[in-house]
């Protein structure tokens, strides 16, 4: 388990990854802009070239048990693969009814109802991921998701996200933005 | 439950905390100084004046059942009560094999060996608490718990604190600074 990784999300004239298409799913949208950088690092960088910036950690699993945590390390692959020239970045933000509930019945609604990890899980390896909180950095998304896979699995990725959007947990989610990518 | 709330604990010559004495439990410890001001607030205040300072933030509970929130929400009290005019301010650091285990073993440890949640909610309302997390903001610590309690109940305070550090999850604490107020 690596210590928490501080990650800024840049959307401007610059970077690696161009921006393909920004859909807002709920609520509001992010402005467009052509290139995302992603910046590692503790400091958050301000620039007059930045359109947005939306910032998050890495940190611990919150809800994966030990035999889930052991499958995905068998099977999950890292950032970075040369063939993995598609990504998304979906930040999302949970209703205030989520963030009530005790940590048994967020558990019971990610995973007993919704598979939420027993759905990522099939789509190892071809989908890498990271997942960055936000939420208690002041951001206006609780979550930033980091996918990236190559591009003969884009229609994989498509009903990985739909039925995602289809459980009980996503009725909990009252803000959702969905930005594609490639490089 | 009410958003993320920042927090700074600034120690230096003003606030209406007076420090009693700050001891190092495990690990190295603080500085000493004479006051302790907590400041509510997004934003970290840099002064002169301040001989060390510790950031946190509050966050929704990730061990606490459905069950167990009932009962701490039926029994506890807020912060700020007239007659708790004893307080004390508890860094932890916990080792990177805590942060290594999966969510249901994390749980096993601290509640169901440690009993951390219930042995909490014996002192209750005479101890009411605050719990900021510090791990995802790049702090020396990874929790901050504040406590404030009557004179009255200081010796239930003591034992509180002793059963809790006597637990299987305490061996996963590899840094703990006990710092004593009044006020």
């Amino acid at each position: 388990m690596p210590p928490p990784l501080h990650v800024t999300f840049r959307a401007g004239s610059t970077g690696i990854w161009e921006i393909d298409g920004i859909c807002n799913v709920v609520g509001d949208t992010l402005p467009n802009a052509s290139r995302l950088e992603i910046i590692e690092t503790a400091t958050l960088l301000h620039s007059d070239d930045s359109d947005w910036v939306l910032r998050g950690v890495t940190s611990n699993p919150r809800y994966t048990s030990r035999q889930e945590l052991d499958r995905l390390a068998a099977n999950q692959e890292g950032l970075g693969r040369p063939l993995a020239t598609r990504a998304a970045l979906i930040p999302i933000r949970k209703s205030a009814a989520w963030w009530a509930l005790a940590q048994d019945e967020r558990r019971a609604i990610l995973e007993e109802q919704s598979h939420h990890i027993a759905i990522g899980l099939e789509y190892l390896p071809a989908v890498s991921r990271r997942l960055h909180h936000s939420r208690e950095l002041g951001e206006q998304f609780d979550f930033l998701t980091w996918f990236e896979y190559p591009p003969e699995y884009a229609s994989s990725f498509e009903t990985m996200v739909s039925r995602l959007r289809d459980t009980a947990e996503w009725r909990y989610v009252d803000r959702e933005v969905d930005i594609r990518l490639s490089r």
